[in-house]
């Protein structure tokens, strides 16, 4: 289906060769100061050509608010936001033996088996250009969440190739030191002083770019791992048995094009571990601050408790505790490669050979970032309004 | 939400104080053979106390068909499916502590703050016997996939702790060989050789088990993965861009109770990768047999490509492909250990300690086998019936 | 489907021929007293053989809570109720000509259309007894809006045949006098002192019984119309604009077996008068009491403004405005009458005599008045529900 | 919500003051041709302006396909149509009272209560504009329906005020000649024929037109009556047992701006009908023309039985027959009325008058053909898939 959430609920439309990339907003709550230039910097950051590692083509992704918005504030009414596609005609993505070949690992072949017609882009909603209406849609989940419970969202790059920020991809991000300093503080500008790689660790940074380089004189592609923390979110998220949030989560960032894995918290590292170890025993933290208390006052409590070590990563049982959310995404590496490949015909006729064209982007998870930050704030803000919905509803019944 | 899927939809019900974990199952289709024979052995799979390294309690766990069926077959009309808790008096968990602290890295403190409402077992639904209503259900749905398609699901144990059937738990299962060994042929029945780890290979499997007696010995636990083959899924299946077939499968497999990880395919691995080596070439398989074709009449057609490696693990852009679907699943050591633990009061007058009590199981990874199997089985078949209504809408079109 | 709402959703299962007629409800919020007397009267009501002139089967329909409670209180998770089945053979419905006709009028022939399998009820779901899902679900969401906002759903007959409580069934309920004046006071306890019509004025529910005693041994049935009175629902329910207040009310009442039409407020009399006369006009009440105000102290606030005429029944633009909302429900006769009928073999092979057999209910409004009322306390929790996650949203914001 | 449908799903956008009403139509199935000028005509018969007794403002509301289609045909993912509000500024409805005073029987208040927030145009997307959304996606599942099954869905207006196209609105329409006479062979030419209202009779149209006319003069308006008539739509739609096909009929209907009453088949009427008289029997229909026969392989097969009467509305057990389905809709007379009125204050003050201003639509029905229309293509669509999910599952197990 095209549409995520129950109740913050979002429906994509649009490939690359329409007219528009959109997405339609239901429930934004009410009364949220919402612009277009709320909604720019993170297209933005997703755009491709910042730099000389990512892919050249300039696509200018300017947002429209059609509707839900009036006076800069939202009505709680459908948005519709839409970003033009500047070039409609169908792109030179190879020479005419794209006609004949369905691409490797591109969805070109499994789209034609699922509708039994084939878009002149191949996998027609398969373009990265739907990650837009993503990135769209999460900046407004994001400024709601930031206004009512101070909500912060920062993704970065943790991995290019075997290049990796942390000592080992197999270790527990939840017990690395390196990320536990990150943690805290980390913001999307501190990440950015990192362009084009987004590693916020400047000798690491700098052999990614490095990696990346090479790859692409190779003609050949990477893929890498996006590590997102979410902090301030509140405690009692996520709807047991099948909709913890760590499932949606998940579902949210596997949709994600190209994601091959999740792990939330101590991850597949947790599966080595003991559980006198893993388990997270609680503490008193100090009271709230005055600021703090007043932002909540109408909304959902404050934890009282807080875990001295997070392997659970922000959630039990399903639930978020009040602690950072913390997960890792594995992206693999681009299926477009400017090398020749040998590979079936669509008509089942035989093998032949798939000429390169072209130049493309020998990774992606640079741009990732801001996709992975919406898909985390859509879920959240889904989260935080089903938990209202029975908070009030529980708080009259006392 | 207790609901999963969109047609083949199950909701489910029930705590371990409850008098039944119980699920409805809507819209599986009419006249199917179904009796209680057909779901209980996965039901008794999933049961503790199978060796003397699972933990010792005795559920009986059968189940009974409510409604749905008539003559041994189902109806079309919603099914219930019943498993009566035996003992409903609040179970002796530990001494009088627990209800002093909430236990670290459980959900008695969460599903406190969600709710507002603390059930005799803490975590209510967190409970492992919300999984039998799972189990259940899955039976029923890949049952219907088996008669229909021919899908095989056979999911197996791949480590405990720091074992590994595989040579690293951070190499790529999709170019294993150790595991491309067992891909095409590995039966349920070849897994429950290896009992109680379910781990198919005879010194591993013995290790693991050595490895889990002495935790139990050490009154401590540990964490393990779960590896998933799913064969013969028509191609077509998954619904983007945000109902992905592997952001589904995701959703479901991290709404299992303790999960921590999911990976499909090169998984996180593949993260390392060059797209030149990642790539998965199509080829043209040799026809198919009159057996396939005849089961195939009025279905969805198979694929007419397929391919040489399988790093995609049988999914891209989204789709199936028609390849074998290949996860692997990450699940962190139990919370509940037979140790004193320092936490703090649920009153957050401050912390002391949480008293140990009983035996408690060291490793689940074996018994979340058919959990795995299950909600892997009920994903596929909610992907088979939206295909199903597109495939004949467009069928008749052309 | 078999499931309602959104938020506070109910999936039902069951058949007259299984084990049970049963109902999951999904996010009931926690901590509402519930037991099992709470739900067992409204059952009652629902019940054949309450005197001589409806059916004289006696079900005992004793309602079973299986999970979802503790200690009397709801836990917030997902509660099933079960009510078993007691005499599950096949009932007489009729002698052998049932197995070769198609029942006119019954669901016989459209389930076997729908679901290709004849269950031996034959319209399997379309059974009277699906209904006992809906009311005891029904009375959850009843408490619930009863304990936190005073809600009060009070059904009764406001028509048997053409006998009619009020002048003309074409008129407006309104501006019926008649109406205006039950609209404000009137009881179920009240409505109840007509058994065993419902019809609460004396005379009028006389000559509705003489009516249904007549055709009874006539051999024949009739049908009627049921009204329903809302009051207290707060302001500001209902989701533009699909699931505008009314829409989901219409779905709801919509789907009990035999409805034939749905009107709100002014209804069909209404597409006759003048917008002048069916304006309604706001006023401003008297503040409220002390005890109300007391009572919303953190849920919805009630409006400050009321409306002289109540011809929108309680709905302005899809929403609830605080007055009474009131609609109307009209019920074809029951299919099943005690006469020999001619009509199609399910073989298509002719026409034949579906002979008559055993003595049946020639009237099921009386029964249906708190299977309308659960359906009403359905559509109004779920709204409540979905306004409390915007509410809370929005208030945050301000 | 703004969704509506579960498979073949659409979400609208959109008030009168935004950039566009737009809707995403989602799962459409592939390749049905489609263009902008298979959804305009339906456009233009919604538009007012239409002849001197609807409102004379003039839209040109022009449809643009924004994504779905490739080539001028549909590529199985989510389509866009957006048509443009040409002229954003806030519109005149009236003198500054208007900021004072909430209209009587319109939406002002209640968005108000809802969204706690005023929107230039009072109750935002309570505009007619919004059906712009309806008509636009119902046109696509209507285009659809027609290829594959020869559904032909036709409304025609069958009152204003008290002048009626049959001789008693309390009539049933399922036994009233001359609505049998226009039910098998009506078109929409044929009704197009009697613009500006619409009914397809030349004496009773002018005096409709005549009443129209009488009523704009006296600065008032009227209600009236839509009738609507669904030809061969498949049996076996409808998923009971809440989405009974004519309780998701009543939902789409009651969803539409200023419908008070939906009845389907005998409807009220059929409250005073005997069982024996109301009971349809069944016969055995002559076989399918071969033309017939071809369209429907593939399909959903076409019911071996007809029924002699059609009470039932085409209709049994909530699920369809094959018989046309036939249903009626009240509309309320149009709130806007160009008088003064006497009402209550925003900020709940006191009383004051709302002054008069514009000339208004004094009847809104003939316009509401298309919309009715419109709705009832989107739910049998999305009653088709769902049923092609079940029958395609059904037929592979049989």
């Amino acid at each position: 289906m095209s549409s995520f959430g129950h109740i913050f609920k979002v429906t994509t439309a649009g490939e690359s060769h329409g007219k528009s990339v959109s997405v339609i907003i239901e429930n934004c709550p009410p009364n949220l100061p919402l612009v277009e230039e709320d909604i720019q910097p993170q297209l933005n950051r997703r755009r491709p050509g910042q730099s000389s590692i990512t892919t050249p083509r300039d696509e200018k992704d300017r947002v429209t608010i059609h509707s839900g918005t009036e006076n800069g504030r939202t009505l709680g009414t459908p948005i519709l936001l839409t970003v033009p596609n500047e070039d409609q005609r169908p792109k030179d993505y190879g020479d005419k033996t794209i006609d004949l070949f369905p691409r490797p690992s591109h969805a070109d072949w499994t789209y034609l088996e699922k509708y039994g017609i084939k878009a002149s882009s191949g996998g027609g909603r398969s373009s990265a250009r739907e990650t837009i209406a993503r990135v769209a849609a999460g900046t407004v989940a994001e400024k709601w969440l930031r206004q009512t419970y101070g909500v912060e969202i920062v993704a970065f790059v943790s991995s290019v190739g075997n290049i990796n920020l942390f000592d080992s991809p197999a270790d527990a991000l939840s017990s690395d030191p390196s990320f536990l300093a990150l943690e805290p503080t980390l913001t999307r500008d501190r990440v950015d002083e990192f362009l084009p790689v987004r590693c916020p660790h400047p000798d690491i940074a700098r052999k990614m770019e490095d990696r990346i380089a090479e790859l692409r004189d190779a003609h050949d592609s990477t893929g890498g791992t996006v590590t997102c923390i979410i902090r301030n979110a509140p405690s009692g998220l996520g709807e047991p048995c099948f909709d913890k949030l760590e499932a949606t989560l998940a579902h949210a960032i596997m949709s994600i094009p190209a994601v091959k894995g999740f792990e939330i918290g101590s991850g597949f590292a947790g599966a080595a571990m003991k559980g006198s170890v893993h388990n997270d025993p609680f503490f008193v933290p100090e009271t709230l601050s005055a600021e703090e208390t007043s932002r909540l006052t109408g909304g959902l409590p404050k934890s009282k408790l807080q875990t001295r070590t997070n392997h659970s990563g922000g959630i039990q049982g399903g639930i978020s505790n009040g602690m950072p959310i913390v997960f890792r995404v594995a992206f693999k590496p681009p299926a477009t490669i400017s090398q020749d490949q040998t590979t079936a015909k669509y008509d089942g006729t035989g093998e032949g050979v798939l000429a390169a064209k072209g130049r493309h982007d020998p990774c992606v998870v640079p741009r990732a970032v801001p996709i992975v930050e919406a898909m985390a704030a859509l879920t959240v803000a889904d989260a935080v309004m089903l938990q209202h919905s029975r908070q009030m509803g529980r708080s009259m019944q006392q």
